[in-house]
């Protein structure tokens, strides 16, 4: 598929551990989608600055965003800066204008354990979403969101729209045979129409069909050919196409 | 924490583009905890098999037990099975006691590509999940369960209980005052109390606290020990223990 890809980073034992159930991610998986970016790869992962710092670097290099989600914060079990620092091999500095903004938001009373919330890896950008109080600090592809629903809600939304590609084109083609019945024609699809991706999935306690298929692209001619193609294979077998 | 650790793989691009949203990860997140199993990675991976083998690798060698779910079925986009086998460097091979079954239950509405599903890593073992019409397939330590949510809730109701270890004991000391405030009375507990593990959790838009503490390990007495000595430390500001 064409474009622009990103992987998600969750970071937080309270998801491992199933104290909190992720909202986050199902948040980006749909707006990804939405705005035309390929999702290859969601990661979950303890608080623990060498696995976030290792699977950060891997991520980093192999697609073109990376969004992480939680582990900033001030205390001991926020550790997200720490480890995409040390993902890049740099160190955690105050950055000036966010140490400002604490102190001016605190003001008489500022701790300063309040200013670990100005620390960021050296070098990161402040990405200024529209209407956010605060920015979305930023290191290189790696955009840095906090793990709490409704203001990682607040800063994606803010910083979404620089990252729209061109849409999904996507058809679905509903039959009643079984799967095992069909594999040779989604083989045959796959082999002729190259530029698009083709998924099955069976459907069970569906009285209306059995399987799905999926044939998308980011072009609507080739989803259009691939998904008539399939039809005449499937013959009265296809029972829609939508 | 001590005990056997997990790591969960999610298989499917249908998962990373949101047409359908994950429930088997959230089952087993919630049972891996029941169970006293420590989770330690989710991921979540494309039909792509050098990918699905790459991570199960990584995995199998690194947690007690991976379980996978999906991209088991007889279409072009069911890689699981190719990718564990890449994984460990073994080939896919038909299992004769899943062919026989399955040879039995399609009778002479067989087709060829039906055998598919009994295709497993060369090696792989048979689960005999109690109560399972259909066995489970593992190699060494990964379980290979299918993406299907009704299917892979049966089967993993079947095994599930031969993962049981001691139980995680967890406290939540609930405190009104700010995250930055209490930031260097949980830094004392993480360093005085190195046998349970502590979380901090603010909360926006609950009126009743502001910050949940958890803190947790397999041995009672030590949560017990932790979170009375965090509630001598927070003073009035702790509200309640639970």
């Amino acid at each position: 598929m064409s474009g622009d890809t990103a992987a998600i980073a969750l970071i937080g034992d309270e998801l491992l551990s199933g104290k909190v159930v992720d909202e986050n991610a199902v948040l980006l998986i749909r707006d990804l989608r939405e705005l035309g970016v390929t999702l290859r790869r969601v990661v979950i992962l303890p608080d623990v600055v060498d696995e976030i710092a290792e699977s950060v670097r891997a991520l980093s290099a192999g697609y073109t965003h990376v969004f992480t989600s939680g582990g900033v914060g001030p205390t001991h079990d926020d550790l997200t800066m720490e480890g995409i620092a040390r993902a890049f091999g740099t160190r955690v500095v105050r950055h000036p204008l966010l140490e400002q903004m604490l102190r001016a938001h605190y003001q008489e009373r500022l701790q300063e354990r309040n200013l670990r919330m100005s620390e960021v890896p050296e070098g990161a950008n402040l990405v200024a979403g529209e209407g956010t109080t605060w920015p979305v600090v930023a290191y290189r592809n790696v955009y840095i969101l906090p793990g709490v629903p409704q203001i990682f809600r607040r800063k994606w939304l803010a910083i979404r729209e620089r990252f729209r590609q061109a849409p999904f084109q996507l058809r679905c083609v509903y039959t009643d045979l079984d799967e095992g019945l069909i594999a040779h024609h989604l083989d045959h699809i796959v082999a002729t129409h190259p530029d698009v991706q083709v998924g099955s999935y069976p459907k069970l306690d569906e009285p209306s069909y059995r399987v799905k298929i999926t044939i998308e692209s980011k072009s609507a001619p080739a989803v259009i050919a691939a998904s008539e193609a399939l039809v005449a294979l499937l013959g009265p077998g296809a029972l829609r196409v939508e």
